[in-house]
Protein backbone atom coordinates (compact mmCIF):
# COMPACT_ATOMS: atom_id res chain seq x y z
CA UNK A 1 0.00 0.00 0.00
CA UNK A 2 2.85 2.71 0.50
CA UNK A 3 3.71 4.75 -2.14
CA UNK A 4 7.24 5.80 -2.13
CA UNK A 5 8.80 8.53 -4.34
CA UNK A 6 12.15 8.72 -4.11
CA UNK A 7 14.34 12.06 -5.10
CA UNK A 8 17.83 11.24 -5.65
CA UNK A 9 21.19 12.88 -7.17
CA UNK A 10 23.18 12.53 -10.42
CA UNK A 11 25.28 9.82 -9.21
CA UNK A 12 23.32 6.97 -8.88
CA UNK A 13 23.32 4.68 -10.98
CA UNK A 14 20.71 2.16 -11.46
CA UNK A 15 21.98 -0.47 -9.28
CA UNK A 16 22.07 1.90 -6.44
CA UNK A 17 19.01 2.87 -7.07
CA UNK A 18 17.59 -0.45 -7.08
CA UNK A 19 19.36 -1.09 -3.79
CA UNK A 20 17.85 2.44 -2.24
CA UNK A 21 14.46 1.13 -3.10
CA UNK A 22 15.08 -2.33 -1.71
CA UNK A 23 16.44 -0.39 1.70
CA UNK A 24 13.00 1.37 1.75
CA UNK A 25 10.69 -1.43 1.16
CA UNK A 26 12.64 -3.67 3.58
CA UNK A 27 12.49 -1.02 6.42
CA UNK A 28 8.68 -0.81 5.35
CA UNK A 29 8.17 -4.66 5.87
CA UNK A 30 10.13 -5.01 9.42
CA UNK A 31 8.51 -1.14 10.59
CA UNK A 32 5.30 -1.64 9.04
CA UNK A 33 4.45 -5.21 8.59
CA UNK A 34 4.30 -4.33 4.63
CA UNK A 35 3.78 -7.26 2.69
CA UNK A 36 6.63 -8.56 0.58
CA UNK A 37 4.87 -8.10 -3.15
CA UNK A 38 3.24 -4.78 -1.68
CA UNK A 39 6.15 -2.60 -3.14
CA UNK A 40 4.91 0.83 -5.92
CA UNK A 41 7.91 2.79 -6.20
CA UNK A 42 8.95 6.10 -8.43
CA UNK A 43 12.05 7.54 -8.66
CA UNK A 44 13.01 11.30 -9.89
CA UNK A 45 16.46 11.70 -10.38
CA UNK A 46 18.70 15.05 -10.16
CA UNK A 47 19.34 15.39 -14.55
CA UNK A 48 18.88 18.47 -16.96
CA UNK A 49 15.14 17.97 -16.26
CA UNK A 50 14.78 18.33 -12.79
CA UNK A 51 16.74 18.94 -9.74
CA UNK A 52 16.94 18.88 -5.84
CA UNK A 53 17.93 21.64 -3.77
CA UNK A 54 18.75 20.62 -0.42
CA UNK A 55 20.16 22.57 2.85
CA UNK A 56 23.68 21.90 2.88
CA UNK A 57 22.80 21.88 6.86
CA UNK A 58 19.90 21.86 9.00
CA UNK A 59 19.32 21.08 12.61
CA UNK A 60 23.62 20.37 13.05
CA UNK A 61 23.16 18.02 10.37
CA UNK A 62 24.87 18.27 6.98
CA UNK A 63 23.46 17.09 3.30
CA UNK A 64 26.12 16.29 0.56
CA UNK A 65 25.13 16.07 -3.27
CA UNK A 66 24.17 12.81 -2.30
CA UNK A 67 21.23 13.49 -0.24
CA UNK A 68 18.13 11.63 -0.88
CA UNK A 69 14.35 12.49 -0.06
CA UNK A 70 11.80 9.72 0.87
CA UNK A 71 8.62 10.37 0.85
CA UNK A 72 6.32 7.74 1.48
CA UNK A 73 2.17 7.82 1.47
CA UNK A 74 1.35 5.30 4.00
CA UNK A 75 -2.08 4.31 5.92
CA UNK A 76 -2.43 6.38 9.15
CA UNK A 77 -2.36 5.36 12.37
CA UNK A 78 0.99 4.15 13.13
CA UNK A 79 2.00 4.69 16.55
CA UNK A 80 4.80 6.93 17.08
CA UNK A 81 7.24 4.37 18.20
CA UNK A 82 6.78 2.46 15.03
CA UNK A 83 7.16 5.07 12.86
CA UNK A 84 10.07 6.22 14.87
CA UNK A 85 11.20 2.44 14.41
CA UNK A 86 10.44 2.93 10.07
CA UNK A 87 12.63 5.78 9.97
CA UNK A 88 15.60 4.41 11.70
CA UNK A 89 15.68 1.21 9.94
CA UNK A 90 15.13 3.46 6.52
CA UNK A 91 18.42 5.05 7.68
CA UNK A 92 20.27 2.10 8.22
CA UNK A 93 19.33 0.10 5.43
CA UNK A 94 20.07 2.87 3.12
CA UNK A 95 23.44 3.05 4.46
CA UNK A 96 24.11 -0.69 4.42
CA UNK A 97 22.20 -1.41 1.37
CA UNK A 98 22.70 1.61 -0.90
CA UNK A 99 25.97 3.45 0.52
CA UNK A 100 23.97 6.78 1.53
CA UNK A 101 25.65 8.59 4.70
CA UNK A 102 22.62 8.79 7.04
CA UNK A 103 22.95 12.13 7.37
CA UNK A 104 21.59 12.17 3.67
CA UNK A 105 18.70 10.48 4.59
CA UNK A 106 15.67 12.73 4.76
CA UNK A 107 12.11 11.13 4.83
CA UNK A 108 8.40 12.06 5.11
CA UNK A 109 4.99 10.37 5.88
CA UNK A 110 2.25 11.47 4.37
CA UNK A 111 -0.65 9.34 5.60
CA UNK A 112 -3.67 8.58 3.86
CA UNK A 113 -6.56 6.47 4.73
CA UNK A 114 -7.54 3.15 3.55
CA UNK A 115 -10.73 4.02 1.58
CA UNK A 116 -8.16 6.32 -0.44
CA UNK A 117 -5.91 3.47 -2.23
CA UNK A 118 -6.94 0.91 -5.28
CA UNK A 119 -4.12 -1.68 -6.48
CA UNK A 120 -6.43 -2.05 -10.23
CA UNK A 121 -9.57 -4.13 -10.88
CA UNK A 122 -11.96 -4.76 -7.48
CA UNK A 123 -11.14 -1.40 -5.57
CA UNK A 124 -10.52 0.11 -1.72
CA UNK A 125 -9.22 -3.26 -1.65
CA UNK A 126 -7.71 -2.06 2.08
CA UNK A 127 -11.03 -0.48 3.27
CA UNK A 128 -12.50 -1.44 6.18
CA UNK B 1 -8.84 21.70 -7.58
CA UNK B 2 -7.81 17.96 -7.23
CA UNK B 3 -4.26 18.12 -8.44
CA UNK B 4 -3.24 14.94 -10.55
CA UNK B 5 0.08 13.19 -10.53
CA UNK B 6 -0.04 10.48 -12.99
CA UNK B 7 3.37 8.00 -12.81
CA UNK B 8 3.67 5.99 -16.10
CA UNK B 9 5.97 3.90 -18.36
CA UNK B 10 7.84 4.42 -21.67
CA UNK B 11 5.01 2.68 -23.92
CA UNK B 12 2.91 6.06 -23.20
CA UNK B 13 3.04 8.25 -26.22
CA UNK B 14 1.56 11.71 -25.88
CA UNK B 15 -1.92 10.75 -27.13
CA UNK B 16 -2.21 8.04 -24.51
CA UNK B 17 -1.19 10.09 -22.40
CA UNK B 18 -3.64 12.84 -23.00
CA UNK B 19 -6.22 10.37 -23.10
CA UNK B 20 -5.13 8.88 -19.63
CA UNK B 21 -5.46 12.56 -18.08
CA UNK B 22 -8.93 13.23 -20.22
CA UNK B 23 -9.66 10.02 -18.41
CA UNK B 24 -9.10 10.61 -14.88
CA UNK B 25 -10.94 14.06 -15.34
CA UNK B 26 -13.97 12.61 -16.54
CA UNK B 27 -14.05 10.39 -13.49
CA UNK B 28 -13.39 13.12 -11.40
CA UNK B 29 -16.11 14.97 -13.15
CA UNK B 30 -18.82 12.23 -12.62
CA UNK B 31 -17.74 11.02 -9.18
CA UNK B 32 -16.47 14.55 -7.31
CA UNK B 33 -18.46 16.68 -9.56
CA UNK B 34 -15.40 18.57 -10.24
CA UNK B 35 -15.95 21.62 -12.56
CA UNK B 36 -14.90 20.63 -16.55
CA UNK B 37 -12.33 23.40 -15.97
CA UNK B 38 -10.78 22.91 -12.92
CA UNK B 39 -7.71 20.71 -14.34
CA UNK B 40 -4.34 20.50 -13.14
CA UNK B 41 -2.00 17.11 -13.80
CA UNK B 42 1.41 16.10 -14.15
CA UNK B 43 2.83 13.54 -16.11
CA UNK B 44 6.08 11.81 -15.10
CA UNK B 45 7.25 8.79 -17.58
CA UNK B 46 9.43 5.91 -16.94
CA UNK B 47 12.46 7.24 -18.65
CA UNK B 48 16.28 7.44 -18.04
CA UNK B 49 15.35 10.38 -15.72
CA UNK B 50 12.97 8.53 -14.18
CA UNK B 51 11.19 4.70 -12.91
CA UNK B 52 8.71 3.12 -11.59
CA UNK B 53 9.33 -0.36 -9.92
CA UNK B 54 5.48 -1.78 -9.25
CA UNK B 55 5.58 -5.02 -7.30
CA UNK B 56 4.61 -7.94 -10.39
CA UNK B 57 1.74 -9.04 -7.97
CA UNK B 58 -0.59 -8.03 -5.11
CA UNK B 59 -3.50 -8.90 -3.57
CA UNK B 60 -3.92 -11.55 -6.14
CA UNK B 61 -3.48 -8.52 -8.85
CA UNK B 62 -0.98 -8.66 -11.88
CA UNK B 63 0.81 -5.55 -12.79
CA UNK B 64 2.80 -5.06 -16.22
CA UNK B 65 4.97 -3.40 -17.57
CA UNK B 66 2.12 -0.88 -18.29
CA UNK B 67 1.14 -0.38 -15.15
CA UNK B 68 0.34 3.61 -14.40
CA UNK B 69 -0.15 5.47 -10.51
CA UNK B 70 -2.20 8.11 -9.68
CA UNK B 71 -2.20 9.84 -7.04
CA UNK B 72 -4.60 12.72 -6.71
CA UNK B 73 -4.88 15.88 -4.29
CA UNK B 74 -8.08 16.83 -3.05
CA UNK B 75 -10.21 18.17 -0.85
CA UNK B 76 -11.14 15.81 2.07
CA UNK B 77 -15.40 15.27 3.14
CA UNK B 78 -16.66 12.78 -0.17
CA UNK B 79 -17.90 10.00 1.50
CA UNK B 80 -16.43 6.13 1.07
CA UNK B 81 -19.21 5.88 -1.29
CA UNK B 82 -18.45 8.55 -3.93
CA UNK B 83 -14.90 7.74 -3.24
CA UNK B 84 -15.27 4.40 -4.58
CA UNK B 85 -17.10 5.50 -7.65
CA UNK B 86 -14.25 7.60 -8.31
CA UNK B 87 -11.55 4.95 -8.34
CA UNK B 88 -14.36 2.24 -10.49
CA UNK B 89 -14.60 5.42 -12.67
CA UNK B 90 -10.73 5.35 -13.10
CA UNK B 91 -10.44 2.21 -13.77
CA UNK B 92 -12.92 1.95 -15.90
CA UNK B 93 -11.99 5.17 -18.66
CA UNK B 94 -8.60 4.24 -18.54
CA UNK B 95 -9.31 1.29 -19.87
CA UNK B 96 -11.46 2.56 -22.13
CA UNK B 97 -9.94 5.55 -23.40
CA UNK B 98 -6.34 4.76 -22.88
CA UNK B 99 -6.00 1.42 -23.23
CA UNK B 100 -4.61 0.85 -19.77
CA UNK B 101 -5.84 -2.52 -18.30
CA UNK B 102 -7.73 -2.57 -14.89
CA UNK B 103 -5.02 -4.36 -13.23
CA UNK B 104 -2.47 -2.06 -14.11
CA UNK B 105 -4.25 1.47 -12.66
CA UNK B 106 -3.30 1.90 -9.29
CA UNK B 107 -4.90 5.06 -7.78
CA UNK B 108 -4.16 6.61 -4.41
CA UNK B 109 -5.81 9.93 -3.00
CA UNK B 110 -4.68 12.60 -0.75
CA UNK B 111 -7.06 14.07 0.86
CA UNK B 112 -6.32 18.58 1.91
CA UNK B 113 -8.43 20.91 3.41
CA UNK B 114 -9.72 23.42 0.90
CA UNK B 115 -7.67 26.11 3.02
CA UNK B 116 -4.65 24.83 1.46
CA UNK B 117 -5.26 26.03 -2.15
CA UNK B 118 -4.51 28.64 -4.54
CA UNK B 119 -5.77 28.76 -8.14
CA UNK B 120 -3.50 32.07 -8.78
CA UNK B 121 -4.29 35.80 -7.76
CA UNK B 122 -6.64 35.76 -5.23
CA UNK B 123 -6.36 33.33 -2.79
CA UNK B 124 -7.58 30.45 -0.84
CA UNK B 125 -10.83 30.85 -3.38
CA UNK B 126 -12.48 27.77 -1.62
CA UNK B 127 -12.14 28.23 1.57
CA UNK B 128 -15.51 28.40 3.26
CA UNK C 1 10.59 20.73 7.54
CA UNK C 2 8.29 21.52 4.48
CA UNK C 3 9.09 20.05 1.42
CA UNK C 4 8.22 22.16 -1.95
CA UNK C 5 7.70 20.07 -5.21
CA UNK C 6 7.54 22.89 -8.35
CA UNK C 7 6.36 21.68 -11.38
CA UNK C 8 7.33 24.36 -13.80
CA UNK C 9 7.34 24.87 -17.58
CA UNK C 10 9.86 24.80 -20.32
CA UNK C 11 10.73 28.14 -20.25
CA UNK C 12 12.69 28.25 -16.80
CA UNK C 13 15.91 28.56 -17.22
CA UNK C 14 18.20 27.30 -14.30
CA UNK C 15 18.36 30.99 -12.66
CA UNK C 16 15.09 31.24 -12.73
CA UNK C 17 14.16 28.05 -11.37
CA UNK C 18 16.43 28.86 -8.41
CA UNK C 19 14.72 32.31 -8.02
CA UNK C 20 11.15 30.40 -8.06
CA UNK C 21 13.01 27.88 -5.83
CA UNK C 22 13.73 31.34 -3.43
CA UNK C 23 10.77 33.12 -3.80
CA UNK C 24 8.68 29.80 -2.41
CA UNK C 25 11.57 29.57 0.72
CA UNK C 26 11.41 33.48 1.39
CA UNK C 27 7.49 33.02 1.89
CA UNK C 28 7.85 30.35 4.13
CA UNK C 29 10.26 32.17 6.51
CA UNK C 30 7.70 34.99 7.00
CA UNK C 31 4.56 33.46 7.28
CA UNK C 32 5.41 30.11 8.85
CA UNK C 33 8.93 30.74 10.58
CA UNK C 34 10.39 28.34 8.60
CA UNK C 35 14.73 29.01 9.70
CA UNK C 36 16.16 30.07 6.87
CA UNK C 37 18.21 26.47 6.35
CA UNK C 38 15.25 24.31 6.36
CA UNK C 39 15.31 23.84 2.37
CA UNK C 40 13.79 21.09 0.49
CA UNK C 41 13.08 21.89 -2.77
CA UNK C 42 12.49 19.61 -6.07
CA UNK C 43 11.45 20.72 -9.14
CA UNK C 44 10.16 18.85 -12.05
CA UNK C 45 10.24 20.60 -15.22
CA UNK C 46 8.25 19.91 -18.55
CA UNK C 47 10.13 18.29 -20.64
CA UNK C 48 10.31 14.97 -22.74
CA UNK C 49 10.04 12.71 -20.25
CA UNK C 50 7.48 14.84 -18.33
CA UNK C 51 4.31 17.12 -18.95
CA UNK C 52 1.76 19.53 -17.53
CA UNK C 53 -1.39 20.29 -18.15
CA UNK C 54 -3.09 23.19 -16.67
CA UNK C 55 -6.61 24.26 -17.51
CA UNK C 56 -6.65 27.00 -19.29
CA UNK C 57 -8.92 29.34 -16.96
CA UNK C 58 -10.70 28.10 -13.92
CA UNK C 59 -12.98 30.70 -11.36
CA UNK C 60 -12.26 33.33 -13.91
CA UNK C 61 -8.66 33.21 -13.37
CA UNK C 62 -6.72 32.43 -16.65
CA UNK C 63 -3.19 30.51 -16.97
CA UNK C 64 -0.88 30.48 -19.52
CA UNK C 65 2.13 27.99 -20.39
CA UNK C 66 4.29 29.70 -17.71
CA UNK C 67 1.88 28.24 -14.99
CA UNK C 68 3.66 26.72 -12.03
CA UNK C 69 2.35 24.31 -9.46
CA UNK C 70 4.02 23.98 -6.10
CA UNK C 71 2.95 21.28 -3.78
CA UNK C 72 4.39 21.52 0.07
CA UNK C 73 4.29 19.02 2.05
CA UNK C 74 4.39 20.73 5.50
CA UNK C 75 3.41 20.46 9.61
CA UNK C 76 -0.22 21.02 10.37
CA UNK C 77 -1.78 23.43 12.78
CA UNK C 78 -0.98 26.88 11.15
CA UNK C 79 -4.04 29.40 11.77
CA UNK C 80 -6.44 29.92 7.88
CA UNK C 81 -4.67 33.49 8.39
CA UNK C 82 -0.69 32.20 8.63
CA UNK C 83 -1.78 30.19 5.78
CA UNK C 84 -3.18 32.97 3.09
CA UNK C 85 -0.39 34.99 4.51
CA UNK C 86 1.65 32.28 2.87
CA UNK C 87 -0.13 31.45 0.08
CA UNK C 88 -0.05 35.70 -0.99
CA UNK C 89 3.60 35.94 0.37
CA UNK C 90 4.36 33.40 -2.64
CA UNK C 91 2.25 34.79 -5.26
CA UNK C 92 4.01 37.83 -4.43
CA UNK C 93 7.13 37.09 -4.68
CA UNK C 94 7.68 34.29 -7.64
CA UNK C 95 6.36 37.59 -9.04
CA UNK C 96 9.08 39.71 -8.23
CA UNK C 97 11.86 37.33 -8.03
CA UNK C 98 10.79 35.23 -10.79
CA UNK C 99 8.60 36.83 -13.15
CA UNK C 100 5.47 34.51 -12.43
CA UNK C 101 2.42 36.13 -13.18
CA UNK C 102 0.08 35.64 -9.97
CA UNK C 103 -2.49 33.91 -12.28
CA UNK C 104 0.08 31.15 -12.71
CA UNK C 105 0.98 30.51 -9.55
CA UNK C 106 -0.80 27.38 -8.51
CA UNK C 107 -0.21 26.33 -4.88
CA UNK C 108 -1.60 23.20 -2.65
CA UNK C 109 -0.26 22.56 1.25
CA UNK C 110 -0.31 19.01 2.23
CA UNK C 111 0.03 18.55 5.95
CA UNK C 112 1.83 16.00 7.81
CA UNK C 113 2.24 15.96 11.47
CA UNK C 114 6.04 16.54 12.98
CA UNK C 115 6.48 12.48 13.82
CA UNK C 116 6.32 11.94 10.02
CA UNK C 117 9.78 14.00 9.33
CA UNK C 118 13.19 12.88 9.23
CA UNK C 119 16.47 15.11 8.45
CA UNK C 120 19.39 11.76 9.02
CA UNK C 121 20.72 10.98 11.86
CA UNK C 122 18.68 11.34 14.51
CA UNK C 123 15.07 10.68 13.97
CA UNK C 124 11.76 12.52 13.94
CA UNK C 125 13.39 15.35 15.04
CA UNK C 126 10.38 17.39 15.22
CA UNK C 127 8.48 15.37 17.36
CA UNK C 128 6.98 16.51 20.40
Amino acid sequence: MPFVHIFHGRDFNQERIEHLGDSVHRALMEAFDVPPDDMFQAFSVHTAGSQLRVTPAFLGIRHSADAVFVQITCAPGRTDERRRTLLAAIVAHAHAMADVNPEDVIINLVESSRENWSFGNDLAQLAA
